[in-house]
């Protein structure tokens, strides 16, 4: 398959763009590059699609919202996550089912928080919960033989290093990525693949 | 209890605010008055807790969003679900968690689409399984001893009739009200209830 992965330069997108890169012709797109998209924009999508011709696959790992105390958040941070995670990846989901290729796949990127909220989660845990029920009412009416489905990550070790957080607890982000090539080789559509089930094989 | 009702002149709101009257002290809010309020701009949430003076709840019976064919559906239509349904009630939780009184409650509307997708329902869901996990999350962290709840109505008999729909497997929306009363005067937060639990009673 020939598969776009957004935010391919990230801790998640690059290693998704390894997992898929041995058996898939991999477009790798990203804010910075190579292929230059901004999800917040739909024309920047829609440019990116025109840029790369017809493709089986998209799968979005960018995107992000705030995590923050309840009483601090304030219009703008749920603005911001809203453009950019939440609207980012439905405007992605919507453009992407005009232009990929006949049977093709979306796969977009949610979070644990969706399911197991936290003190400073209320933005992330919206947004999250959010597309994954966008993913299940989407796929009931999504032509041509497309599947979507959306893959939400535990915390990345690599992550929870970068912001000096013990990893113990974390899945790296190289067996995280084989939940998404289960999303997209497998036949699952309108489902939330719990990244940790990557752990448990196939 | 002191409890704002807003959306008040609608279908669901004018039956939550007969179902409090008999108990509880309530004002009356909607677009149209008696005290006029439009969820979609945070300063008008603002003026109307100003004007109100302490109150020991809020009910949200207000906020919108289209129904309609996945592929139809334009960046617009979402932009306008997220502005009312979605930011129309988180940003009245944030201002409310604020203005309430000690022990106070917020209660926010959200609709089984959220957990049961139909064709036609891709913003819809994903807006109310978003202010589902929103609650969820907030109800960890809102100081003072404050709550917050939804609940979720199934189709309601009266809307249906408009509709032009059979409402024989509609809930009715005095028997809907029972679940506002329940989130008010139960002791339940974070969660979201069912309207359709307010037929087995209390």
């Amino acid at each position: 398959m020939r598969v776009i992965v957004i935010g391919a330069s990230g801790t998640i997108g690059s290693a998704v763009a390894r997992a898929l890169a041995s058996r898939h012709e991999v477009v790798a797109a990203s804010r910075e590059g190579p292929e230059v998209v901004d999800i917040e924009a739909a024309a920047s999508i829609e440019a990116l699609f025109e840029r790369t011709g017809p493709v089986d696959a998209v799968v979005c790992c960018a995107g992000s919202g705030a995590f923050g105390p309840f009483a601090q958040l304030t219009e703008e941070d749920y603005q911001r996550g809203l453009r950019s995670k939440l609207m980012g990846q439905v405007n992605l989901a919507r453009i992407a089912s005009t232009r990929v290729r006949d049977g093709g796949v979306i796969t977009l990127t949610t979070g644990v928080l969706a399911q197991h909220p936290t003190p400073g989660s209320a933005l992330l845990s919206m947004v999250n919960a959010g597309l994954e029920a966008f993913v299940r009412a989407a796929a009931l009416e999504l032509p041509r033989g497309l599947r979507i489905n959306a893959v939400s990550p535990p915390w990345v070790k690599e992550t929870m290093v970068k912001l000096g957080m013990d990893p113990s607890p974390g899945l790296a982000a190289d067996d995280l990525a084989r939940a998404y090539v289960r999303a997209l080789e497998g036949d699952v559509t309108g489902r939330t693949l719990q990244g940790h089930d990557a752990q448990q094989g196939a």
